[in-house]
């Protein structure tokens, strides 16, 4: 199913904060077989709205809206939808129940008086927010749906996965391979190296190439009627790209990130890990930890921002510190010894730099 | 000035990749007074392109693309832009020169066969690229500019810094004042206690409000013919919030984010602190390191993730870790003890519970 999302709000136009909806969605949909097509980001005005919604609705089948749809006077989806769709709000006693509930859910009262939650446009439907107080609606024109929900990405997430459980999943079967090279620039790969490995892929399907720090994550989106189908298509392609001078480049075939490949292989092999961070600040630590499961084979990380923690905490010596800095060989491998030390992993790796935002 | 954005690539509509320009170019255009109309994130496709185009050029005076520059065939946005522009591909001189550069600093060789970096849409000028290989480019027409950089982060900020730097800010002297609130639900806010607030608040500019994880955050973007018009607006302003029952819900003024703010403090009274982390595995002190200058008062974090590291680094006793659970005032007690002694910081804080992914 063909999807496009509109993202509603002054507040991510002006930097007060960073849409996390988008790519949610994104995920979301591919995993499921559908397409999101588009993602328009729009500020709280009608004409912008109506506009884009113009621009999007005979492309596609699904429309979401996020935003807008709270208590104050820059919430003004309802509006839209009530002008763009010509109808009028109207009162919803299912709307009036499930927001009650929410409510009393929080120990709070719902003043009808104030909020307008369960006033909709006519013939919308509600939908039940599950960790919020707006509800969101759903309208459903002979070939478009409409769906609106609150911007705050919990409230969106539990509402979205509600309504795409209803959807019926496309009947072909798809499955997008990703093989991650390494050390390798793009241009190097499709130039002088496989000069025709993207027209051999595109036999396969639809191909993608995304540079990145790590490498080159090369995609390829196979489509067939059937699993036995794909599952042939996906040998011949494994054999393919493992017989070209890429082979000695791939870290990874897989969609996992580099920090769910690290859990995968510390736990088929047994090993506990931690970290000794400086100027990584946590960040590996936490990047670790939003691994669901890595609580298996990560036991921690000792955080030694200032130098005081270095000597306390993981025995670096002073002398070190004074004779080649805090950002040497050195002062890394005491680091690592007197981490493994007090955590007693079997791997300790240890980061040590300048990094800090005013940093070189 | 009126700006758009437009971001072109499939890998950000089918969730392999999140943006992180539309944020980044938010902020900034923000902070020097121009005005990000609206972003749209679209397929590599020639139609869509054209019609987002066609949508805001006549409302805008500056579009930016992003993605689609690299040296594969999905790259296809130098194509779009001749197509649409009815331009052709031409050898531009100054984009060899500084591609060959860039390859030179990165110790290889430009192949000008396989590559078409030098090649650019006629009338369209080229953008150095600090960071990466593909250079940008831009085009000045009557009533429009449009310039073009990768879609790779760290290239697309450069780029687009060093373009902004030619452009003259605007004349007027503008700031948002944001009064950060917590405890108090948007609707309860804007309802019951402040029923009046909004229309006050409009009479000084642009009003906004922002519930979030921490409380609703109230902006009021002001702009004046002068600097000393604009302080006298700001006075009155604190003056008529601190008036209200808002003003004992009030944690912050300003554009701080809460990181900001309790460096900012603990720097005024020269206090340090750590963290004994566990169930944010490191997310805290990551946090706080991304905040430029927080080594002067930041130690570090111990991350307890495993009970062997709570027992063995933090002293918390086996005992209290078997009567009553790591998610425990009583472990929580032992574990800031623990790092307080370890770390010698004024201040540790402390966190236990369950928050993995999979979680409670």
């Amino acid at each position: 199913m063909k999807f496009d999302l509109i993202i509603i709000g002054n507040e991510l136009l002006n930097g007060k904060i960073q849409d996390k909806n988008a790519h949610f969605l994104a995920k979301l949909l591919h995993s499921q077989g559908h397409d999101l097509r588009s993602v328009h980001i729009i500020k709280d005005d009608y004409q912008e709205f109506s506009q884009v919604l113009d621009h999007v609705q005979d492309k596609t089948e699904f429309v979401i809206t996020t935003g807008g749809l709270g208590p104050t006077k820059d919430d003004k989806t309802k509006d839209f939808l009530c002008e763009y769709f010509q109808k009028k709000a109207v009162f919803n006693q299912n709307a009036l129940d499930t927001t009650i509930k929410q409510y009393k859910r929080n120990n709070r009262e719902y003043d009808q008086e104030v909020m307008n939650y369960h006033y909709l446009p006519s013939d919308f439907i509600p939908l039940y927010n599950p960790s919020g107080y707006a509800p969101g609606f759903m309208y459903t024109a002979s070939s478009l749906s409409i769906a609106s929900t609150p911007g705050i990405p919990s409230e969106f997430q539990a509402m979205i996965e509600e309504v795409l459980s209803k959807i019926e999943r496309p009947n072909s079967h798809t499955k997008h391979i990703i093989f991650k090279t390494w050390k390798l620039p793009e241009s190097h790969i499709f130039g002088k190296m496989e000069p025709e490995l993207w027209e051999k892929l595109e036999d396969f399907g639809e191909v993608s190439s995304l540079p990145h720090k790590l490498g080159v994550d090369i995609g390829v989106k196979m489509t067939a009627n059937s699993e036995e189908v794909l599952s042939e298509l996906e040998v011949n392609l494994k054999k393919l790209f493992f017989q070209t001078s890429l082979k000695d480049f791939i870290w990874h075939v897989g969609a996992e990130s580099l920090e769910e490949v690290i859990i995968q292989k510390a736990k088929a092999k047994n090993i506990t890990f931690g970290f000794a961070e400086s100027c990584t600040g946590g960040l590996c630590a936490s990047r670790i930890t939003d691994v669901s499961g890595s609580s298996a084979v990560f036991w921690g990380s000792v955080v030694s921002y200032a130098n005081e923690v270095k000597m306390q905490i993981l025995d670096v010596k002073g002398e070190t510190l004074n004779s080649v800095g805090a950002v040497s060989k050195e002062t890394a491998l005491e680091m690592a010894i007197g981490a493994r030390g007090q955590m007693q992993t079997d791997i300790v790796i240890t980061t040590t730099g300048i990094a800090g935002p005013g940093g070189g």
